[in-house]
């Protein structure tokens, strides 16, 4: 599967056009699960029957009746044998140790993926003299010389300045460290887009717009390859490493994604399956998010709230057990040093006052707006690069973007930092020791060295605090503008981290600001009362997290998720309220500016076929005004029960590109008796005359149970009722397209056919469906591009 | 609403009268949700019509039809004035300002509960001299002469026998401190039983069998009223306090969705549409789980899991902001004097080790046989209760049990304390200081006074300790014995709090036998390595936390929500493993003697028609097996489109009692046109008789768009195609029943016509599923009651 990748290259401009030559085979079909195949079990008599091509969307009632038949014989023969029962109790079992299996696999490789993307991050600053392959941390933490204060310095690392003028100070010192990380970050960069190309054009992006349309049932073979998968790896280190304005979180999604994909090889019964399949997938998007952030509860709800479309209550259960062996391995693998199974650990001392929720709600705001405007930019940059020449030189826009972030970013110590370092340092709460520019606080002069006093009471801002404020703003307005350009280029993107720096320097640049507010104005009408001069009354590190959380919403409109992933950082029920209550606002705020997310714009801007499952269809059209064909088409091409010749039924399937083709009982009385799908007639039709003597072009296909009378010197007829579905779905005219809508998204059908007073009239496909939705949109129709 | 109920005291034998009564209603309709209403709005003529009988069950695809054309109108109305633009914000506000109100008055109610009931089970054993109104704690916070150890003891809290007696010392004090706390206990329990059958006979039991059932579409008016309401309340403070074996937790749901379905009265929206009213309710019983254990995030998903049936992603994110709000109102009245908002608070300080496992998987293997073992004891005694004479005397019975309960339970101090109060002692971790019997160790040599050393550190077993273990081991096998009786008593009673006291004794037994095994052989073959002496290596308060997760799981079958309430008691996720390992254990173990979690056991064991939503269909029947009429049945009641007489409908609604009746072209050609509700034709008809000149005996009875010529001297049609379902869902008679199950379950169907080649040939309702699942499990068909 992903061999074909290889060799084939496919990437989003061959989408497009794979999708156009694939585009004439619309109208799907379902095979045969009704009785015609009890009776008549053909058990794969064809390789590659009930298997679906590239780019078309899978029967959900189909797979699921498959997989159900495939139960029932399992518990059928477990009564027989000894081996038998061991096979069903193993086949139970199995869906728990594919789990298993995930969550190693996964949490592996998100500590793998952490600690290199550390070490090669710091490679770009210098070296360690203990031995390159150690990180900055690691250099240092081995050295007996590190006092508290200084961890960070030390004389075993050096960086390529240091090394290679022999001091740290000077002018040339700074611009070779300058250029070093510039040209570090064009080879990091160079190599991830290089890489992609060459090996898995699917590794790009962050992957979650892909993955929610697979989940829904879209087929994307190779997408969650092992190419894809180690592709992804490698590149995702690199392009974290470049220092470009990405994280690592979305992508992990997609690399736990591909774990399961691949070991779901191990097992038939999710091979088999897509539906099954899609279990563990949606399973695996929840370990995905666990390992991201260390919160297994938050990943699940993340996979049911945001990417699932199906979610049994056994994949719950499922899912929480592979994130949490997942954010277990990852723990007992200690990337970041601490013992913690979080990325950004917090612990905040003070409560917080009602009167704070003003500004948390105006952070709420703050992260609708942007999340609304970042969207729209990266929607616009992403068509201009899609549709100008811009879209052909994927290698020269990543090396751009490269180079302007390193040479903005160097100077600038909050730019520089990795953002999940950024992220971390403005959640932190500023103790009396803290070196941290951003706690440069004066001391107050009643607070003597021994340390009396609380030592996290508000304080009045120094210089160095200063500084950090504007600096600060400035890295706020850069990363703004340049995740904008960031995001969707040929490399391994995600989202979470750039917008939850953004969130998180507006939450503390506002934090600090109500800080000194409070300190100058503790007596003043909003503060008095409860924040005595002396106390910890406002919390800038607390600001950050609800920003990052509003901003992290307005992006994605995630909404119970996001609340427990942070709350699961700060292990806190206390600060669920400022979090909810900015969380909320952002999502409303947003939402009044469109109500798509960036992952559903995404969807949206590659046409694939997906249909939104928390939308509601609010248009009261009916299915005879989606269905085709419509008054201008010609008649819908059926086959009729027992009249039709093989030449007939050939002819008919040469001249039509339909995947499917309903079964009537006669051309005046068009009842529906069945659906058959194009291929299996055809696979059916050559079959027979292969083998079966006399059949000729004249011979009649019979799709009813009795065959009609024949003349005795005629050819045999050929009985095709084996392959035909016998339960298709069925609505009749005047049905409105709400209900229509709703069953499909519940089902998880492909099509449905429309009946009058029991005469078939036409078919509603999902992306009939999909094209009546856009139209009423007034956007395009035929931006919807696969079946 | 309630006050019907306050009349007819209608209880469990009169539900079983009436689902014999309206039996015969089966066949339920679709009333015109089509275009038929579109064209001819009807805009509720006759009060009552879109409303639903008594246990009767609701159409979910009508409902939610009905509620999105009433958004379609309003969204349109909003374009055209400020006010109705207002009208809609409000109308979007809606939702949330409801639950607001449900979480702050759940929330209120929930606080009141614990300090009545505090109040009332001190009550029992003593008074408070500073005022009668003072619960024991209370008293003695008071209380300036309170030191740290004996904090239960001072001098203004008098038992009874000392005030009578005037020492507390002595057999005589001790044998009237026995008889009042008899006294008292029959006496509440008196009150509450006498209460129920008195205002509201729905307020007994836990409430969540029904509240499932109702939230699957079922209707049982007044069972959410406000007599049910205020009933629930003051019996539930009445019955925890009389002693019982039971607890406030699952009643607390219960009162929750009470408080919920009263609020929506305040709101069209929810109360005109039983679908929205529904999502309301499951956001309600995340409320009261909540409220329950502290839990916002375990009651979301424990409503999520456990008792919903449709629950869209709004719902999820609703629930959880109406979870929260309740927590926090719950805290600010702080009914456990601790600022603490979860019931346990725990904290533990040890890490566990990989070995303990092993118990942890024993006492998941324990909770599963006990779960699986009180099921059926219990299902078989409520049995009897329903069958025998014995469920005539329901005074008697709560009598019996109680004073069987208080005198049992008064000698022994751990059954003698409430269960809430017993499984937090038993969770609670042993420190240096501690003066529990529980923490009866003998102070090793090595550790001097001055408490030096790791006070937490294995210590011997002393005497009283030993005491501690035999009490608890009685109180294990009474517990284990009367909750069998106790739970499905005509008083409110949960089931959460007696099965998690069943686990954590269990638990705790088996700890402190693991701690007292590793303090003797800590360089046995298993200790050795991880357990040097002086190490608290075993702690027995998180064996008793994960055997009560194990016995809840095996009675419930809760899963997730099980693991995130006790993950949300404990905050670490340190401890999710073990609690995990025994949840699962204990779910498979107690599955293999049935698969009914006591919830399902109760719903069938009333009748009530649940599609439980978890379980696969794993029969291959046909949708033509299942359908009425059977082969030896009189043919299915039809009518036709435009060849009827209203006398002859009215014959035919006369000699039938279904509720609805399809329309099809003609006798000769059974093609179906819509389908028509037995109310609706017969108020139509009445209506039309009335007011419609002509309309005689004689009269067409006209279902089609063009009524058909018509002889010029006869009396004029009548046209009924207004009040006509257009689009009835049908299946083809081949669709194996799996998948038709899955589509009553997924869309929420209450019945589904069956066509074969486009011919009507029957209908399939929600209870003839019900009946042919239960005849293929060997049950009696007829024990599913209601429609």
């Amino acid at each position: 599967m992903a061999w074909r990748l290889w060799t084939t290259q496919v990437d989003e401009v061959d989408l497009v056009e794979n999708a156009v030559y694939e585009e004439h085979q619309s109208r799907a079909g379902v095979n045969g699960t009704g009785p015609g195949s009890l009776m008549d079990p053909l058990e794969d008599p064809v390789p590659g029957l009930g298997t679906y091509e590239d780019f078309n969307t899978i029967d959900w009632v189909r797979e699921k009746s498959k997989d159900r038949d495939r139960h029932r014989e399992i518990t059928k023969n477990s009564r027989r044998s000894t081996v038998a029962l061991l096979h069903s109790i193993s086949d139970a079992f199995s869906g728990w140790l594919l789990m298993l299996l995930v969550g190693l696999m996964a949490g592996a490789l998100a500590g793998g993926i952490d600690i290199a993307a550390h070490w090669l991050t710091d490679m770009k600053e210098g070296i360690c003299l203990d031995g390159f392959w150690f990180s900055h941390e690691h250099c240092c933490w081995k050295s007996s010389e590190t006092t508290f204060k200084d961890r960070d310095r030390c004389p075993q690392w050096q960086t390529w300045g240091e090394l290679i003028t022999g001091t740290s100070e000077g002018a040339f010192s700074y611009i070779l460290n300058y250029l070093i990380y510039i040209v570090w970050a064009l080879f990091f960069a160079f190599l991830a887009v290089t890489l992609v190309r060459a090996f898995a054009p699917y590794a790009c992006g962050s992957g979650i717009p892909e993955i929610k349309t697979i989940l829904s049932g879209f087929i994307i073979r190779g997408y969650l390859g092992k190419w894809t998968l180690i592709t992804k790896t490698v590149t995702l280190v690199l392009a974290v490493s470049s220092g470009l304005s990405l994280g690592k979180e979305g992508p992990l999604v997609h690399v736990a994604c591909c774990c399961a994909n691949i070991l779901c090889h191990l097992f038939t019964k999710y091979r088999k399956n897509e539906a099954k399949r899609r279990e563990v997938l949606s399973a695996a998007a929840a370990v995905g998010v666990s390992v991201a952030f260390g919160a297994p509860i938050g990943g699940v709800l993340f996979s049911l709230e945001e990417v699932s479309y199906y979610f049994p209550l056994k994949t719950l259960w499922r899912s929480f057990f592979a994130a949490l062996v997942a954010a277990f391995t990852l723990r007992s693998i200690n990337p970041f040093g601490n013992s913690r199974l979080v990325l950004f650990y917090v612990e905040f001392h003070a409560p917080w006052h009602l009167v704070e929720l003003v500004p948390f709600i105006f952070l709420g705001i703050f992260g609708g707006l942007w999340g609304a405007l970042f969207i729209k930019a990266n929607i616009a940059w992403c068509r201009i690069r899609k549709t100008t020449r811009l879209g052909r030189y994927p290698i020269v826009e990543v090396l751009a973007v490269t180079a302007v972030t390193a040479l903005v970013a160097y100077p600038n110590s909050y730019t520089r930092m990795s953002g999940a370092e950024l992220i971390s340092e403005l959640f932190n709460d500023c103790s009396l020791l803290d070196s941290s520019q951003l706690c440069g606080y004066l001391q107050p002069a009643n607070i003597s060295e021994t340390g009396i006093g609380n030592s996290l009471a508000d304080r009045p801002a120094g210089p160095g605090l200063f500084t950090a404020l504007w600096q600060l703003a400035l890295a706020l307005l850069f990363k703004m503008l340049i995740t904008v350009v960031t995001f969707g280029m040929k490399v391994p993107s995600g989202l979470f981290i750039p917008s939850m720096a953004v969130g998180a320097i507006a939450g503390r640049l506002l934090g600090v600001g109500m800080e000194q507010l409070a300190y100058y104005n503790h007596d003043g009408l909003i503060f008095k009362g409860w924040c005595t001069p002396e106390a910890d009354c406002i919390t800038p590190g607390l600001y950050a997290m609800v920003g990052a959380a509003a901003c992290l919403g307005g992006v994605t409109r995630m909404t119970v998720s996001l609340v427990v992933i942070m709350f699961e950082l700060t292990g806190g029920l206390e600060y669920i309220v400022p979090l909810m209550a900015a969380a909320m606002t952002s999502k409303w705020v947003a939402d009044a500016f469109g109500r798509e997310g960036i992952y559903e714009a995404h969807i949206r801007l590659n046409g694939y076929p997906f249909l939104e499952p928390k939308e509601e269809f609010e248009h009261s059209s009916l299915a005879v005004d989606v269905m085709r064909p419509r008054r201008s088409d010609p008649p819908l091409a059926v086959l009729t029960q027992d009249s039709m010749t093989v030449g007939g039924v050939e002819a008919l399937v040469e001249s039509t590109r339909y995947s499917g083709f309903p079964v009537v009982v006669s051309q005046e009385s068009p009842r529906l008796v069945g659906f058959v799908l194009r291929r299996d007639l055809l696979i059916s039709i050559d079959n027979a005359r292969k083998r079966q003597d006399g059949v000729v072009g004249a011979s009649l296909v019979v799709f009813s149970e009795h065959p009609p009378a024949q003349a005795p010197d005629g050819p045999p007829p050929l009985r095709l009722r084996g392959i035909m579905d016998l339960s298709p779905f069925t609505v009749t005219d005047h049905t409105p397209m709400d209900i229509t809508v709703d069953i499909f998204r519940k089902l998880g059908l492909r099509q449905c056919l429309v009946t009058h007073n029991g005469r078939l009239l036409g078919i509603i496909t999902k992306k009939d469906i999909l094209k009546h939705m856009a139209q009423i949109a007034n956007r395009d129709p035929d931006s919807i591009l696969f079946n």
